[in-house]
């Protein structure tokens, strides 16, 4: 009678692919540097990780638990289920679920950006293939329960907590900022407003600083007293867009951190007798299904939200099926769309 | 030895609560039969089905495969995710998940009202507590499956296929319907258009029927050349809408049947010059969280369709406990919301 053998040891599999445990025996590192690395984390010496990769590489690697342990399911954590910025981003993980013949396990946080306890607790009972977290972040303690578990996480825009090194998806956003503002400005704009998304939120700097390069690019000065800072809500856009409309000096052209934003601001006109795009140009942000039938259709930044959300789904299935991400962070382009909300000043 | 027994006679719990073969046993029907009264199915006599349920109300009634091999999981399954109407059904189906730590999934057909018959299978095999079906019918094979394997269905805004015996819930929409009308009637509007949903879906036909019932009740003509039939979309909405506006005598208020078919009327004013409310009335149906960000804010039938998904969870919880349903269709109540898109007529 053979005596008792750790499982992990369990089997040399000199062709085979390699477990967590055996890829550590080899590296010569933890088991809990390995596993950071094949759920895509960021916190691992470069040189650490380069030698994990090349291992898996040559010899392949298995997930101990799975599959018999996993069931066909991706989970996806939205910090707000509200409007299409969320639908769309279903979209997405519905279409890579699709393809995989796996359920969409939806939750929502109420507006908070950290889960509770017991949705932890929750998907770990599950036991899904991943989690995608939606503008919303885990407590460092929740994503190490669920890494200490084997279950893969992709943040798509993340909060912009920097203790959070899950892999993400997000959009061009600086690049996007960029061409609203070289729009504006091509079309003969000098006093351009700005009502920013949270001046917390990643998405909503990388905005508003590719908006001010393009202005110091161009050579046109950025007057600070024409910059506010709300929170992506329809209200607060208004609320931002009256108070610069009410200046002595306007501004002749507003850039609203996203399209609810832009629809405050269309209220914030209409409100004082702004015509829009005559008297005041507006540029939105995400290209919602609803900013080509706002009245006059907006001009804005386009955001493939369904990609993006298909793209973190994908990420979630590469990294539960063992292969290593091409990249930690995944951007895909903005394209600014003109359409009928922008124009020439009039003077 | 004892001899094997099959586990439906296995025990005779003369106090405890009984499994469908034993319903089936004391009722002297099929199990079938029973497996529809505890299912909630409308096709059941109605004697056997008041023996069954006083059967089950003495003695109690416990699933055969609960709780063990049920996940903790609700399926939700669109006909379409898209807008707001899908997001707060979702929300309402949300809450009752969190009360019973379930997690809710979701699907969506693309548009199709009947699903593929990978989806079946995808639910048969995850087990969930039951299913929540949006605007979208199984065909009568599917529903059979899930239904044999105890998979309880409640359909929200049944697509009207009277096959579709499943339990259900909805709005009032005849009782909005004829709210709308009567507001416009006592604003003294007489030629009133209507740009109504399609005409094979329940919910659609039964606001049209309370609209036309205001009128008559009310003595104002309903003209049949101010009727149009649209498909919930904002385009349709808008053409024909723009169809009403030309006609040689236009009508000065048009009822929409659903929000999204107002904002069409709105984009087709827009386009003629005809001014709201100052030349033409709007009364939508939904209030959707842009109802009242519409420019005028919109004059609409509030349908509580956070209310309406957390109803048809709470049905669907209800049936996985064995619980008999008081009511095989919940109608929630609809209210009228007066907004700015409604006025008196000029003349």
């Amino acid at each position: 009678m053979s005596s008792p053998i750790p499982p992990e040891a369990e089997s040399e599999t000199p062709d085979g692919p390699l477990t967590i445990a055996q890829l550590a025996a080899l590296a010569g590192v933890s088991t809990a540097t390995v596993s950071k690395v094949v759920n895509g984390r960021a916190d691992v010496a470069a040189a650490t990780r380069e030698q994990i990769e090349a291992l898996i590489r040559t010899r392949g690697y298995r997930r101990q638990r799975r599959p018999a342990k996993t069931a066909a399911l991706i989970d996806v954590l939205f910090h707000e289920l509200r409007g299409s910025y969320a639908i769309e981003i279903l979209n997405g993980v519905e279409e890579v679920a699709r393809e995989h013949r796996l359920g969409v396990v939806v939750s929502e946080l109420g507006g908070r950006h950290v889960p509770g306890q017991d949705w932890v607790e929750e998907v770990l009972a599950r036991r899904p293939l991943g989690v995608v977290s939606v503008y919303s972040g885990l407590a460092p303690d929740q994503s190490d329960r669920l890494y200490s578990r084997d279950v893969p996480l992709v943040q798509l825009d993340p909060t912009g907590d920097p203790e959070h090194d899950a892999p993400s998806v997000g959009a061009s956003n600086w690049n996007g900022g960029l061409s609203a503002a070289r729009h504006l400005v091509a079309l003969g704009h000098r006093r351009i407003g700005v009502v920013a998304g949270p001046g917390d939120m990643e998405a909503a700097r990388a905005r508003l600083d590719g908006f001010r390069a393009a202005l110091d690019l161009a050579g046109v000065p950025a007057d600070p007293g024409l910059v506010r800072h709300g929170d992506f809500s329809i209200e607060r856009g208004r609320d931002l867009a009256e108070e610069l409309l009410r200046l002595d000096e306007p501004p002749t052209a507003i850039f609203a951190g996203n399209d609810g934003t832009a629809l405050g601001v269309y209220h914030a006109a209409a409100r004082l007798g702004v015509r829009i795009p005559e008297d005041l140009s507006v540029v939105g942000f995400d290209d919602l299904p609803k900013a080509r039938w706002m009245i006059p259709p907006l001009t804005t930044v386009r955001q493939p939200l369904k990609g993006m959300g298909a793209a973190a789904a994908r990420m979630v299935v590469g990294l539960a099926a063992g292969e290593t991400l091409p990249q930690q962070r995944v951007e895909l382009a903005t394209e600014l769309v003109v359409r009928e909300s922008t124009a020439p000043p009039r003077r």
